[in-house]
């Protein structure tokens, strides 16, 4: 382990995880490193979970606020939430136990656009932070930190943190050193330069992170891999969406509106995206970018064959087969990946610049292009919004995507209204259900109900769609946006009582 | 007249109104001039709108679609509406006939962030432009052009469109000649760079709107002023909402978390925009500055008597004394004020990186902080969402402003559920009514949903919303965000049959 920690001050500091979460005191404020599974730390988080079993046990009191990248892993986000140790949580969440958690109001959850996180902190709007505690893969001689397969806010917290506990993870190969950029952050108010970044794989900070050496409190010593979970192979739905968003990109092509390589691309998280970037494998595309979140196995895949030329995001999110291969992986792709801070992967004047193409998935669509991308049934907290607004809105090109219907056919993800919104009506360029796609650009609302109802609908329920839109355009106290609104919650209503969104 | 065309081609265009009105045909998507009362075409849209009652009269089809920056004045929207002239229409509008055409579902609108437009228009997903009808002060002799009281989107739709109409206005006097600032646009999307404005006043164009001769098919001489209406004196309400902001804003300097001279500020537009700014005035602040959309009586005071330095917007929006002064205090300005292209004005890049201060009103809010600014009822649709959105999520602090009830008190602006979100609540930070200011940054929705009840409801309502909230926390599906479907919208509801949101 020795030549993981080359500065002799951090190596006075080790110690074990139980030693290290023994520092952490009830109602601490505590910044974590991890974006999805990756490059979170593993130790201290369950020695604190176990610690604070046996304090609430003897009847004591003791919750922490966990402040994140975004989701983690179970050894964090699972093991507190089961331990009942979160009290508040920000800024994204994706763990069974702390999604229940959240939703029988045992913790207070704070839903943040990931792009903005840095920015609220910053000026101190979230209140103060007493720890970070951070994965590293290394520290160098003079103290200077190589990041782990995420960047996330690491750097944000151990700027804001008053100690840091390190977490140096010899699971991670030492070839992931050089792959990220880590800006400087200024604290000169009035005059704020520019982003400096004109391509997705343009460098504009240093490769390491750094925290004074006197903030350390404890550097613990793992190796423990990343939660890097399979992804399942594309089904008939994913490939149907792909093939629908790949023949829409090739006909702008086609029509001179997008060049041959096309935009940067980004991808949300999860198995429709990875469909979704499998397809572009296989469509003769050539010469690609990225400018995203997260790269998961196929964009890795089309990274490695040389399809897309540059991709810079802020976290990896692998299968364990690709993760297990990265000792190899990162030496191939240096010069052509970038990991950034969170706020810099999800910055509106970059996305904006770029002129991004943004795939993101919903939970819901409404007839007029309302998206929910968080609140089952208006209420129930499912993940997060994530990075998806700071992409959909300043995207050139914006697809939110989801199945025509869940549930074995109960739920229809295309209804009257959606009973919580996450990106409003002018928000939303193109739906995409495996039924079709709905360009909704320069179209009105009307137009775009009769759009996403004939294109995105599942057959099944399109006749109770374009029933009510017809009765709505009849009945409606305004014809703008025509509702019912004794009945625009119903089909939400109905499947909580009777198990199905289907009008009778 | 021969002093303000001093371009001989442009001269030999010259023609009345009805002429050039009659080079316009049925189904032609014209794009106007104006934002606010500001710089829109007065003498072409009124002669287009007599032309079409003719047609109308006779039985034939005929029908326009109208793009503009923002609102306008009666002469356009109005004399349009009113000949049922406009089929399609974006990207906002507030004139009272044009609204009532809307409600009805005569004219299709789209309603678009103000910021966005340009970057749409020029990917060429609004469809084809026909005609650009733009007012300006002067015509150089090379054919620059002097802008007027708005900039807008001028020097896109004269980018865009295949053939343009001038209207040059000796209402407004040349002294306008300097104060403007029109970027070149780049057609090169594969390295864009960054927009240099690190300061409101920075000046990155040339004061003048550029146009091929050839593509001018009319020359249209006026003397008419713009839409210049008197600012109603600030009542109470407006009167507070400005102290609790002031008294906010006050705090947070004394806890260092703004400085004294604040960030760059941005008002929406109206009575309470206006109140708020009247109150900076009486508050001691100095060496205050803006980067805004609209400029109205209050701020130009301000900038006048120095307390703000430096001023950079899309348009005037003045009363008739004000307006009427415009030769004398457009000499005293230049140096100070710098009226931009909208997409410059609202870019989300500027905006974020001046850390401006946002101050918009809104139709309602509910009590987990969505934000309704468009459709009451949740579908008739009032003005539009004008730029509240670009800065909302960009500003570094946002205020959304409104009383806390109307129509004598019928109508509750907090409510249960918005039937209509513009703004979700991952943007909003703080609500301000004249009871009350509730700063909801760094809370979870329940916690967001007490804070707004006791802060910012009217008293009389605040039982029925406590209420509400802890049946939900009760049986809500879920309890991120308690909501009992069957009766969140009820409140709108009870107020379209009974004409009161009051529960009995």
């Amino acid at each position: 382990m020795g030549s993981r920690i080359l500065s002799a001050r951090h190596r006075a500091k080790i110690m074990g995880a139980e030693e290290a979460a023994s520092l952490i005191n009830h109602g601490d404020t505590i910044g974590m490193s991890g974006f999805t599974g990756s490059g979170y730390p593993k130790a201290v988080p369950s020695a604190l979970a176990a610690r604070i079993r046996t304090k609430h046990a003897r009847g004591e009191d003791f919750r922490i606020n966990v402040w994140t990248g975004a989701s983690t892993g179970p050894e964090l986000n699972g093991a507190l939430a089961q331990a009942n140790a979160i009290g508040f949580r920000l800024p994204y969440q994706s763990d069974p136990d702390c999604r229940k958690a959240i939703n029988t109001g045992m913790v207070q959850y704070l839903d943040l656009h990931l792009g903005n996180v840095a920015a609220m902190a910053r000026a101190g709007c979230l209140g103060k932070l007493d720890w970070a505690i951070i994965e590293v893969v290394k520290v160098l001689q003079d103290g200077r930190l190589v990041p782990s397969t995420s960047v996330g806010n690491n750097q944000l917290w151990l700027d804001l943190a008053q100690r840091v506990i390190l977490e140096v993870n010899s699971w991670h190969p030492e070839a992931l050193e050089g792959l990220h950029d880590i800006p400087t952050y200024s604290d000169n108010i009035s005059c704020v330069p520019p982003i400096p970044i004109s391509r997705p794989g343009h460098r504009i900070g240093s490769p390491y992170l750094t925290c004074p050496a006197e903030k350390i409190a404890a550097v613990v010593i793992t190796n423990t891999p990343d939660r890097n979970t399979p992804f399942s192979k594309p089904d008939k739905t994913s490939q149907s969406i792909a093939a629908h968003i790949i023949d829409f990109l090739q006909h702008e092509i086609h029509n001179g509106r997008l060049p041959a390589h096309l935009l940067p691309l980004q991808t949300g998280v999860g198995n429709i995206a990875n469909a979704v970037m499998a397809g572009f494998a296989d469509a003769g595309f050539e010469r690609l970018s990225a400018y995203t979140e997260v790269i998961q196995d196929s964009m890795l895949e089309l990274i490695l064959c040389g399809i897309i030329r540059q991709a810079s995001a802020t976290a990896f999110s692998l299968s364990p087969d690709m993760a297990g291969n990265m000792p190899v992986i990162a030496r191939k792709i240096r010069g052509s990946v970038v990991l950034r801070p969170q706020d810099i992967s999800n910055h509106p004047e970059v996305i904006r610049r770029l002129r991004c193409i943004a795939i993101n998935a919903m939970i819901e669509a409404d007839i007029y292009g309302n998206v929910n991308s968080t609140c089952v049934m208006g209420s129930y907290m499912q993940n997060g919004i994530g990075g998806s607004a700071d992409f959909a809105r300043n995207a050139s090109l914006s697809f939110f995507v989801s199945p025509s219907t869940i549930n074995n056919g109960t739920i229809s993800c295309i209804v009257p209204m959606t009973p919580h919104v996450d990106h409003s009506d002018h928000d939303v360029q193109i739906i995409v259900t495996e039924q079709g796609i709905a360009d909704l650009r320069g179209l009105a609302p009307v137009q775009r109900a009769r759009r996403i109802i004939t294109a995105c609908a599942h057959p099944d329920y399109r006749p109770a769609l374009h029933d009510y839109l017809e009765r709505a355009l009849r009945y409606s106290y305004g014809k703008h946006i025509p509702q019912l609104l004794d009945e625009a919650l119903m089909w939400h209503r109905r499947w909580m009582t009777t198990g199905t969104m289907m009008p009778t």
